[in-house]
Formats: C-alpha cells, structure tokens, sequence
C-alpha cells in the first residue's frame, strides 16, 4: 500500500509565546482582529516547541493532518482558513513577480502532521505554537515568502507572535480588513540574555472555559474588558516596551502582573464569570508578592494565561533562591514527574528569615513540576530528512 | 463595690445587611464618603442581629465600651468618630428647640456594651451592624432624633444602610461635606414578602484583606474601580430599584451576581490583587448558574462581600430544591453544627436530571452551615430591662 510518491516536504519548528500584555477579545470574529495591541516573550526551543511537517504531492486525493500522531479533521474552519491564506499569498506571489521559477502547484493537496515536545495536559497554550508552526511550514512548502501573520492569526489570534523571537508586539491595528494588524519583535532574544523564565504547572483536573468561547463572552458582557482595551492597554504597551529597551525587570515585573491581574478581573467581570485562577494560583500570586517584599524590590513577576498554571519571570540571579522558595510553600509529590525541566538550576538553601516572611502553610503537590527557560528565536526550518513526520509515503512515520 | 448607680440605660438591637450593587472605595478617607451609591437588603434579626447596651451616668468617670463581652479601646478613632458626631446632634438639637426637656447632659460619660448573635467566626460583616446599632443607642441615650446615617458612617461606611429595614440606598451624594452622603429605605421588608436569603458559610482560615485597607489599596490602583463608580454603577441603581419596585426576581438576581462578580474584578485589579472568593465560593458560582441554566431562568442569585461565604437571594417556592442541591454537592460534615438554621426548609428529593445538569464533584465539608431568613426591618428599641446588657453598676452582666 504505502508507496514511494513525488513529494515535496518541509518539517519547521516553532515556539510558545507567554504575553505580558494580554490579549483578551476580539472585535472582529471572522477576521480574528483583536480589541487591544498585546505584547509576547517568545519562549526558547529547547524547552517547548511544535515540529509541524508539511508535504504537498500530486498524488494526494485530500487534504489531511495528524495532530500529535492522531488525524483529526482538515475540514475544520480554522484550519481551512489558514490554507486559503497561504493559497491566496501564493496566488498573489506569483501574479507579481515571474522572474522565479513557479511556485509548486497550488492545486496540490496537503498532508500535515504535527506534533508537541510537551504533554498537551500540562495545559499550556498550544494553539499558538501550533497555528504559528502551520503557517510557516506551509508557506514554505508552497513557496510563499509573505509576511505571515494573517495566516497564524486565522488559527489562532496569538499565534502570530509565535512567528517571531524575542519580544513581540501584536498590533491591534485600525483598518476594517486587519491589514495592519501584524505581529512585529520588539527586540530579539539576545536583547535580554539574564531574563529567566518559569512555567509552574499547576495539579487541575477541571475543565475550564475554552479562550475562543470564554473572549467571546467577555466582549459581548464586560464593561471593564472594553474600558481596559480602549483606556487601560494603548498607555501600558508604551510602557511595556520602554521597560523591555532599557531591560527595566522591577518595572517590567510590576507591569506584567498589573495586566494578568486585569485580564483575570474582566474574565470575572464576564456573565457568567470566568475564573481561570485556583487557590493553588492564588497561593503563587502571595508567594510573589511575598517574595518580593522581602527584598524590598520587584525580583519575581507572575503571568497567568486561560489556566491555572503560572508564568514566571525572574533575572537569572535570582532563579535558584525563588525555585528554593516555590519547593518551600509547594513541596514536590513523588509522583513520577521530575520535579525540575529545563534549564540547570542551582541548589540553595533559603533562609530562615525569608522561609518566615513567606508564612504560606506548605501545600504538598500543588505544583506537578516546573519548566525553567528564557526567550527564544522563532520559527526555524530544519533540513535533515530523518527529522520529518511524515514518511515517504506521506504519512506519519511510526512513532519512535 | 459594685454599687447602685443613677442611670440612664437604652438598649437597642440593629440588623445585618448584604449589598446587592456594593460599595467598595472612599472619596473621603475621613468623613467615609463612597465612591459610588451603594444597595442592600437588611437581614431580619430573628436569624443576624447585634444588640447593644448604652448607660449614662454622671458617676461614671470615662467612656467605655465591651464587645461580646471583653472590654475595647474607646479611643479607637472610629468609636470616638461616632461619639463626637452623635454629641454635635445632640447639641445643634438643644440649641434649635429649647420646648422640650433638656436631654440628658451630653458631659455625661457612657459605657456600651455590645453583642452579635452569630460568630464572628462566621465572618459575616458584623461592623455594620454593630456601627449602627451603636449609632442607634447613642441616639437614644442622648435624646437625638436626627436622621443618623452619618454617625453610623463614620463607624463603618456600610453601617447607614443597616439604620433601616427592607431594601435600602446609600447615596453618594455630591456635597464636599457629606451631608447628602445618607442612606434612604427604597422598599420596605413588607414589600416583596416571598424573598429568601440564604448565607452559606463557607470553610476558610485564611486571614484576609481587611475591607478598609483592602478598598484604600483598590481606589490607589485599580483603574477599573474608578472606571465602574463613574459609568457602571449609576445605571445599575436606577435598574435595581426598578427590579426592587417590581419585584422582577430574574432582573433582580442577574444585576446581583453581576454587580458582585464586578467587585470582586476590581478587588483583583488591585495590586497587590485581593482575592476574597476561594475554590469552594467558586463551586457555589457555578452550582448557581448550573441550578438556573437547568431551569431556564435566573431562580437563585448569589452575592459575595469580603471573605468567601455566599449569601443567595431566591424565592420561597425555590428555597427547598435549591438547599437540596448545595447539600447534594457540599454534603455536610459530622462538625458538631447544625448544618441548616434559621428559617425552616423543607426536605425535597433531587431529580436525577438535575443532579446530572449539575455535574459538580461533592466538595464534603466545603460549606460549614447555612443560615435561611429573609427581608427584616431596620433597627429596635428593647424595653424590657431584663434585657439590657449592663447591670444596675453599669458593669456587663455575668453572660449567663
């Protein structure tokens, strides 16, 4: 059955991206246009990625992809939307310039499998990495070298800001169409090279409100989600990059939990509220707080996306002493996770003054483990051919 | 030692009451002026009610005051603040009509006692009670008849509206000095008479925010606290009132849990966030909007002051099925309370089908006890002496 075909195949990589200026609401669904400008940390690689292989063939009768081994089905909207972007950007790259050689043809039909390096149940947002990693593969399997963040944001409004490293700003844009609403880096990874990043995940067994449903919701019932994207976000997006230019952490730290802490507040100003955070989040957010009151100075920041889990930012001489910390109030459960993913960290002992200003009655288990990274690049193409999901035959390779 | 004094005793009992559109946030840090008019229901006394003992005498050598029993400062700055306001009354009253007896001499010094009929443990908001029911008694011991919402105010902003029954305003008024800052009863307790209230007591030993710090630190630094007192809540009174008016229970409880959700968006946006509500208040949220989902209307409202506990507002027809279901998915603990007081309830089986619609995992233990009552009048004078709180020496009787 599984014969050899005519392929053309792409495998790219692409990364997580945590906003420290939020995006909650949009103000066009169709378009996937947002109602304020956000603002992303693009998180490295080596930690968290999506590797998305795309090949196109004349012998494909369909359009087909495989999510983390299991197909599911192309026909959904989201997923057609980005192919008919990449369609169109190829049609209009060819209409304009004829001097290349023509583009592979459109009418090929596409398989595309695509899958995590972390377990979906660690309830980080996948979509963005995802959506990000299917734009860039597929322009590039069909030779579009268009600006991609229509694409990424018709799967994803997020999504777009994965398209780059570092620090990136989604613009909300004016014109009707979204022409100008695009993803644009601040300033690279390299820019702040002692900024160390924390995903604390959080045990929950709790089905949550889905972001597409929850946004929606919010723009139709908060008052305060409006008044924040029009009077609250413009000022704090100026100041969010002032702060990432002059590497400005006490400031920067401030800013970004001010605007999780109002992302959350609108999503309870919803009808019927939302509530993302558990009293295992609430315990981070006093440990934080705590933590930072005892050095008389903003050293640790939290973030919290549609979940429980926390998003930590911290200078990478201060890592060891606040992870010592979260053992303290969270001491770990042996439950066959690693307690510590990612990057190397030092072993410290805290003191006994700071155990005592911290006063949190320890809560075994309450995070499952956690993940230290920084910032990181953006997408990347990888050419080594053993590295592609889909075989030959274009179909995913037996899992290893 | 204890000797028979010359005494002038009152005795007086005030109520509870449960914001419905909340005040949160001073314009007036010393003269206690809100941010934006405030609405609540007051509690009858049968079930919530703080009664207090005020003696003159020109024996006594100071002011002194013991609460549940164990004698306080009265030179606490807000006792002190009530006193001095109920001595102005009582000489502006002098000075303008000079038929009646001279009251009592305002140089006389006083001692209170005062006492609730429910735990503090309980963490229902006693202050407003206990303001008003010592403005209240004051007032009576000192011949003052004047309209009292500012003494009790400088006690406890919330305080005013407990100074009447049934369904009370607290304007904000627009005057520098206050003096249009008062409380005004927009129905009486008489007027909606199938209206249930049920406080769920919910287990929590977290020590919290206090509410004076807690609303300083949210006028400082929430954006949206400022937004809301401006342009939300002046709306949501008009419409509260109308609902109050017409009895429109589905209107009346919407604008309840939205208001209340609202707060406590703001009390999030506060940094340092404050969080009141706990996972389990978070499952009381739910359970709500689950129980009316089921029935295709709003038929229970919840709302939630300072601290985790609920207070839900439904009709008497709704009271038995809705009990049912919080006992179904907080089975109640062998605690050694009583896990349902007040009102009588009677004993309804679920439906199979709205057990299901419910879908909440039992959380045993979550909620301590319910309290069932209703609408009740404002506050009363005890006359009968067996009642007083302080003997014939001005002393606390022995608690018997």
């Amino acid at each position: 059955m599984a014969s050899e075909k005519q392929l053309t195949v792409v495998t790219c990589t692409a990364p997580v991206n945590i906003a420290v200026i939020k995006y909650w609401g949009k103000r066009d669904e169709e378009l996937i246009l947002p109602l304020n400008s956000s603002l992303s940390v693009t998180l490295h690689q080596d930690q968290l990625k999506t590797t998305t292989t795309a090949a196109i063939s004349k012998d494909f009768t369909e359009d087909r992809i495989w999510l983390n081994g299991v197909e599911v089905d192309m026909g959904q909207p989201r997923l057609q939307s980005c192919l008919r972007e990449i369609h169109r950007l190829a049609r209009k790259r060819r209409s304009s310039d004829d001097r290349n050689a023509p583009p592979p043809s459109l009418s090929y039909k596409v398989h595309v499998a695509s899958e995590n390096n972390f377990p979906t149940a660690a309830g980080l947002a996948s979509s963005a990495a995802g959506y990000a990693c299917l734009a860039y593969t597929l322009a590039k399997v069909y030779g579009v070298e268009a600006e991609l963040s229509e694409v990424a944001r018709r799967g994803s409004g997020s999504a777009c800001r994965s398209l780059y490293g570092g620090f990136v700003q989604w613009q909300r844009g004016e014109q009707a169409d979204g022409k100008d609403s695009i993803a644009q880096q601040v300033a690279p990874e390299s820019h702040w090279p002692e900024l160390r990043i924390l995903v604390l995940v959080v045990s929950a067994d709790k089905k949550l409100t889905s972001s597409t449903s929850g946004m929606q919701t919010s723009v139709e019932t908060s008052a305060l989600l409006q008044f924040r994207a029009a009077s609250v976000v413009p000022t704090r997006m100026t100041e969010m990059i002032r702060c990432i230019r002059d590497r400005d952490f006490a400031t920067f730290g401030e800013l970004t939990m001010k605007d999780s802490n109002q992302f959350h507040a609108t999503c309870l100003d919803t009808f019927p509220p939302i509530s993302y955070l558990n009293d295992t989040s609430k315990n981070i957010i006093h440990l934080v707080h705590r933590f930072n009151t005892y050095h008389g100075q903003t050293k640790v920041a939290y973030t919290f996306d549609a979940g429980p889990n926390a998003v930590i930012f911290t200078l990478e001489d201060t890592m060891a002493e606040f992870v010592a910390a979260v053992r303290h109030c969270f001491p770990p459960e042996p439950n066959g996770d690693k307690f510590l993913k990612g990057l190397p960290v030092r072993s410290v002992q805290l003191s006994d003054k700071l155990k005592a200003a911290l006063a949190l009655n320890p809560a075994p288990g309450g995070i499952r483990y956690i993940i230290t990274t920084k910032a990181g690049p953006g997408p990347q193409v990888l050419d080594s051919p053993h590295l592609h999901l889909l075989g030959p035959d274009g179909l995913p390779k037996p899992s290893a």
